[in-house]
């Protein structure tokens, strides 16, 4: 087992009609806010009306238009220059992972001097940060409850994920109602960014036995209840588990004590986004099955073993080699199964940039220190494998 | 799926020589120490010193002397005492779940201008409260990574469990070497401990899938490195994985949207050793397979027959009942074959004060309310089966 040093300060309410907290919550913080939020789905659920009504007497500034992948210019540098401009006082980000990944970015931004790329690329540490305030309506990153984000800059096709403990929300608001809306597209893309955050972590060289049945049991549910979300949008108690579940993926809690991964179908696919703009946990869902055919051989066998028998319910008696290649037809099958695409093809990538995907990543991503260590080479047969 | 409001903001430091970071953690509360252990083992395994050495430079006032079960008068008194009269600001607590139970108690009485009683009992709400650090010597209680405590009160039998987030530790320090000095005897009702709040969780009505792997994962981690801790009490993994197990026992991450399950088995045997004073853990292992026994029905059997087959492996073709009644002697014989004395006359009760316990326990701890409603005559039930 590993050391570890961890702290996750958020406050989490959750639950049906969370929000009417928010007055109180919001009072912690000041006077003037930055209301920040994507584009016009939370007018279309009459939460952004609901927002306005609540903080009635409040200062708000509003940042609207924030994109999926979040980009840097002009999201981040507009949000950093309106903290500045109007002295805001705290953040409230409305939305899903890209609207808080964002936020975040901008939180710390407006608290720094210089360019705010310094931060998201690590040339400087953020010495503070403006307090963030979230509501979720979109099951699927684990931002609300971890202290990074994911940006990306599109003149020079970097996707940044970087972290910071300045950037943990000071309060998450999780009312599973709110993704009731949420389309069958991205509801299948939040379960595949789910369970790869869980497989990130579950598939390193040493691991816990309480790591491995959480990690298991989280599989499990977000198969199932993810299934659930599919068939009956509006089935209040599988959108509150799916919510909860994706609640954890990114903050440790699932690895503590479990050796460094190196996030490896992560890595890859920020690439894939970043090139493309693609929906980040369809890239995954595409990624994640090749990368397993990849890296299984005689080292990394009793654990897909274990990942089969537990997550799949694949009979355990059965030679170790074919449990593990069940194991990995039946990740690909359940993907497929929630309509996601399961080739590049698909959401238009072809194979013109694929040396260059795999170069950016190989210089950029450290995964000769990953689980498996992957060379250039190696991420070029997974991205191949995906076409 | 019930709505919660959760927030625990401690820092756990995590690992063998996590203690070097002790200088810096206290750099950020001042330089006025109280530092707070037990009966003397930490001089023992050479800790004591080894934070004196450390902490060179600060004021340190020491209160020692703590006892299991921690008391209100002399300790609670004298540590709020110490902490006013030298403007203590901040409280180290070096030792197992009573020595910082009972920092939690001194903490929150330092800041309280009435009787800290008052806080203890809920008749007045803590304002504010001291800054706690610990260092764990004992895996069990989950004290480190919650905001609870437990204490006693020898003249009126009262043993009152309380909680109040200003009681959350700032930061945890574990490292397993410290427990491997740890008896068999302790070691045996720390698993026992962290299994029944694992437990106490597990057993309620509106459960989710994640909560219940998580839970089950839990039990088997606990017994699986709970007996390697026993066969070998310096396996180091066994030790860290058993310590985080421990740690998440109370804080609620176990059942974060579960319905309240009243806490039963705690309820109990919080009688015992208020009356008796006798090993928290032990209690607990006597009183939960026959509180099973007793709430087993149509109505709960199919929590006892998940429980069977996902903690022990019960055959799950079996007839439901035959499953339910397996697991409950599954958890009976596992607590015997760590040599915990299943009786309570093993621990020295005999049925003179039943009733009294009983009664005590109905008026006082709402088991109206649990999981299974438990009358007075339920619990003097229960107690008497546990003879």
């Amino acid at each position: 087992m590993q050391n570890f040093d961890y702290m996750t300060p958020t406050r989490l309410i959750f639950g049906r009609e969370s929000i009417v907290k928010l007055p109180s919550v919001m009072s912690q913080f000041g006077k003037k806010i930055l209301l920040a939020y994507g584009g016009g789905s939370i007018k279309k659920i009459g939460l952004y009306d609901r927002v306005i009504k609540l903080l009635e007497g409040y200062d708000i500034v509003e940042l609207s238009g924030i994109q999926p992948n979040p980009k840097y210019d002009p999201s981040v540098l507009d949000g950093v220059r309106l903290c500045k401009e109007h002295n805001i006082d705290v953040i409230l980000a409305v939305g899903g992972g890209s609207v808080l990944d964002c936020s975040k970015a901008i939180a710390a931004g407006a608290k720094y001097d210089g360019d705010p790329w310094d931060l998201i690329s690590y040339k400087a540490k953020a010495q503070a940060a403006l307090p963030i305030v979230d509501i979720i309506t979109l099951a699927a990153t684990g931002s609300e409850y971890d202290c990074g984000g994911v940006i990306s800059r599109t003149e020079t096709n970097d996707k940044i994920g970087y972290m910071d403990p300045h950037l943990f929300p000071a309060v998450s608001i999780l009312d599973p109602v709110y993704t009731f809306s949420v389309s069958k597209k991205q509801t299948a893309a939040g379960i595949a960014d789910a369970m790869n955050h869980t497989m990130e972590q579950y598939f390193a060289a040493d691991t816990t036995l309480l790591n491995d049945g959480f990690c298991e049991s989280m599989l499990r549910s977000l198969m199932i209840n993810g299934r659930k979300c599919l068939d009956n949008p509006e089935d209040y108690n599988a959108r509150a588990e799916m919510m909860l579940d994706c609640t954890y993926g990114c903050n440790g809690i699932l690895s503590l004590g479990n050796s460094p991964s190196g996030w490896p179908c992560h890595a890859i696919e920020h690439a894939l986004s970043a090139y493309y703009d693609i929906t980040h946990g369809e890239g995954l869902a595409i990624i994640t099955p090749r990368w397993m055919r990849h890296i299984l051989s005689e080292k990394t066998i009793d654990r897909f073993v274990k990942y089969g028998i537990n997550v799949f319910g694949i009979d355990a008696s059965l030679p170790k080699q074919e449990i593990a290649q069940k194991a990995i037809d039946a990740t690909y099958k359940f993907f497929e199964s929630i309509n996601i695409p399961m080739h590049l093809r698909d959401v238009g990538i072809d194979d013109s940039r694929i040396d260059e995907m795999a170069h950016h990543v190989a210089v950029n991503e450290g995964l000769d220190k990953a689980y498996v260590p992957l060379t250039e080479q190696d991420i070029r047969e997974i991205l191949v494998a995906s076409l």
